[in-house]
């Protein structure tokens, strides 16, 4: 409700800015609410569409609630435009483009065809769940999760870097042992099948068969259940690092005198000018 | 034996209530052992029975291993109400709607029919093994692993459904790309195959067969792999947290002479100036 | 070599004992090294023999070499029983039975025949190569991992019997849903699959092929993601735990008064009976 | 730039080998990364090659792509042999002979014929990347998990020995069981197939199909899932200490008055009495 000492704008702007962006009124939950059920039901409806029968069984239904559907969400999008004060920010933030592809798709299909193109796009809708469930609740709790996450990543990126070298030169030894016979026809498809493995996932449309290539296959596999550690001994330790920090921060007192904070919890005087703590 | 010290309770109900909800005296263990035999029979032929074969040539010992088992359960059940003071508080309990569950398809598959369908409620008599197994020895080994697993319920929460969204998303992708050719039909099941993927489990019904597909499938596969250490790491660390609290809180000696604490649990002494701890 | 104290024990004895149980010397060394090479022979020479081709193509040569070493092994069996003071001790422990186990398929299969189900218990050979190799090195160094995997056994085991559970109820459900159609002919069958997925295995010769049931198996999944967890949480905690006593064990000093040990890195004063410590 | 100093080196040999070898200045970075796109589109060559449509296609192509990249790297490994000072030092280093294993295979081949077995020596240009990084900027960052995974070198492989005589005996057990009608047609291939499941790839090219089987499977693969946490839980610890020894040996200083410890790194004062600390 900052916008209401605004005295500029007016008062029915602030209104609607207070329903559409915000969750603290009645009106607000309500709008929250609704758009929510929308999108479930819109994402459903692309779900649902994609199967045959159901496309061919029920092709008006289809037809008309994609119409609705992209009309309750233009009128959305045109609200969020006239209702906020600076346009510009809002429609090229992410959020404004994920509303823009919202509703996009299905005006293009219509003018121009080519329908099935625009499906990837139309699923995009599910972004938007993001904004409206603030998932402020458990984004509080899992704030030393996102941080473990941010500083593990670095470390991730190369062990992912090296993972792959290992499936390239691995998928070129698969290729050159099996060759045609265990469907290992080239090195790109014989990389896939080395990711697939290593991974552990193992589909089983692709295995090799004779006697060296499964020798191999057990090598890749044991070392990828070995290496399948190495990310989670990194998270879970940056988990343990955000975890402290975190408490340190809420148990540590402030130097009245020269404003350091970071004290050990046993501290009793500030390490950094050697004036007293009042703990 | 509580109920021992009322006195309008009639002497035999107390002896039964005692037999039956516990396991102190001889003829309740006893009575635990009898009843977890009969479960594990009863959940056994319910597997055996299932199978053609089986259920051809042994029909009519089926036919009879069933209904013994049901009137000893439906006997038992009675025997459960009358023995306890307040058979409401059973009947609607947990465990109560598991017994009664236990007994009753089998009168309405004589009387209606339908036995097949009433085939799963049949198997939640294993649900009766967890009362008679009264897992205390191991629940206390456990009860860190209980508070751990919901310190990081919510955290699992947010994550499985981030898991959820990046699925719909790349199903919907995969379902473009691929299209009929690997067997992606239709979103939901371009859906189950990134969910069948992600996990790692990887059945190998539905696979990519073109070039890109095989190349987000990699992605989707090495994404998997990374993020597999999420919930572990959480679980770890709150286990570590429950761990360590669980200790901290037995440890609460602080010496009266030097205020020192840390002190171990068998400490009588304080080991930093001598004195002796007032247990 | 404690047995050279005792007079009654003859020379020879005590020297095939030194050379056939203990590695100090270069004639034990020798003694274990040759060892090593015939179990791995014999265990290879199993494993190949096992593959059609090579037993119609090589059949006098395996026959050969298979009572070489059967013979090899009884003269040493026989050997140990000499050599050693006890015999009875030996014969009975793990490892005799073991070593007897090496030598008697053939026999058994030499008079009776039914080489076939003797190959399982030839291959138990492998497990003599344990005693060979005296892992003190390694063992030292996954002492706390012993400890770790000894201290989380119960909860483990807890966790596996859960998982049971959810396989059988979850595996029941699944034939209902699924019936004949993916495979799921019966129950032991469908929980068998359960155990595939949840395990994430995912071995793709049953698989869902209704909509519901593909549902079901989703959530299955995502419960087998989720949990995974679990165990890992539990040995890395306990891992911790072993790993952080037996550094306190390392740093700790003895009470000169009380012989309590377990003292805290920082102690001055023994917390068992007070007295100081010299640290 | 410490070649510099000497004055016997011609100044044309230190300004190459300040290009080839370092990357301080703006012609060694451009040549660092020129040589980078060249390796990569050097093994994305060798991939492509592998699919026989491109291959008929673009035969030619193919052939003088690979003929420049080969000139070019045996200029690049000529000029690296004239502008070191000890070129003996170089040609028997990793890098050295990953070098010439990068440029010799397309000479035998145009020579002697063979090229198919050459592909994979010709993938091994893809490990001359490492020394292009120079990823000392990640290196910093994964140092800690380098000696995290020295450290548990040992373990890991003493678990993984465990893990394969347990597959040694699954993999005849099976075989056993099974024997030609799921597939496990001889032991090694039964071995195979318990790497295969242990590790929760599981193609499913080989499936049980026994009763028997498909229990002894089941046990395997909860086997295979609850020790899935060992490796992982020894790298996590072992991280972990890592972690926390990097930070101690930065955190040394010991108060002079009072002897405290466990100052922060930034720490000034002492916390336990203001004494100033000798930084």
């Amino acid at each position: 409700m900052s916008l209401k000492d605004n005295k500029s704008t007016p008062n029915w702007k602030l209104k609607l800015h207070e329903v559409i962006y915000e969750a603290d009124t009645p009106a607000g939950k309500f709008f929250d609410l609704a758009l929510l059920v929308i999108i479930i039901i819109s994402v459903a409806l692309v779900m649902l569409e994609s199967v045959p029968e159901y496309f061919e069984l029920y092709y008006w239904e289809f037809y008309i609630a994609e119409w609705v559907i992209t009309i309750i969400f233009t009128i959305e999008y045109i609200l969020r435009i006239i209702s906020i004060r600076r346009p510009k920010a809002y429609i090229f933030s992410f959020y404004g483009i994920v509303d823009l592809l919202s509703t996009l798709p299905s005006y293009i299909g219509f003018f121009f065809g080519g329908a099935n193109l625009l499906f990837a796009i139309r699923a995009l809708r599910l972004l938007r769940i993001f904004r409206i469930l603030k998932i402020s609740r458990y984004i509080g709790e899992s704030n030393k999760l996102t941080e473990a996450l941010r500083n593990s990543r670095a470390k991730i990126i190369v062990f992912l870097f090296a993972v792959l070298i290992v499936c390239i030169i691995a998928g070129t030894l698969m290729h050159l042992i099996e060759g045609e016979t265990g469907g290992f026809t080239n090195i790109p498809l014989s990389i896939y099948w080395c990711i697939v493995t290593l991974t552990t996932v193992g589909f089983g449309d692709i295995a090799p068969v004779t006697p060296l290539g499964r020798f191999i296959a057990s090598v890749i596999m044991i070392t990828g259940y070995g290496i399948i550690a190495v990310p989670t001994g990194i998270v879970t330790s940056e988990y343990n690092k955000a975890d402290s920090s975190k408490d340190s921060i809420k148990n540590t007192q402030v130097c009245p005198v020269c404003n350091e904070h970071d004290h050990l919890n046993k501290a009793e005087f500030c390490h950094n000018c050697g004036n007293r703590l009042n703990a």
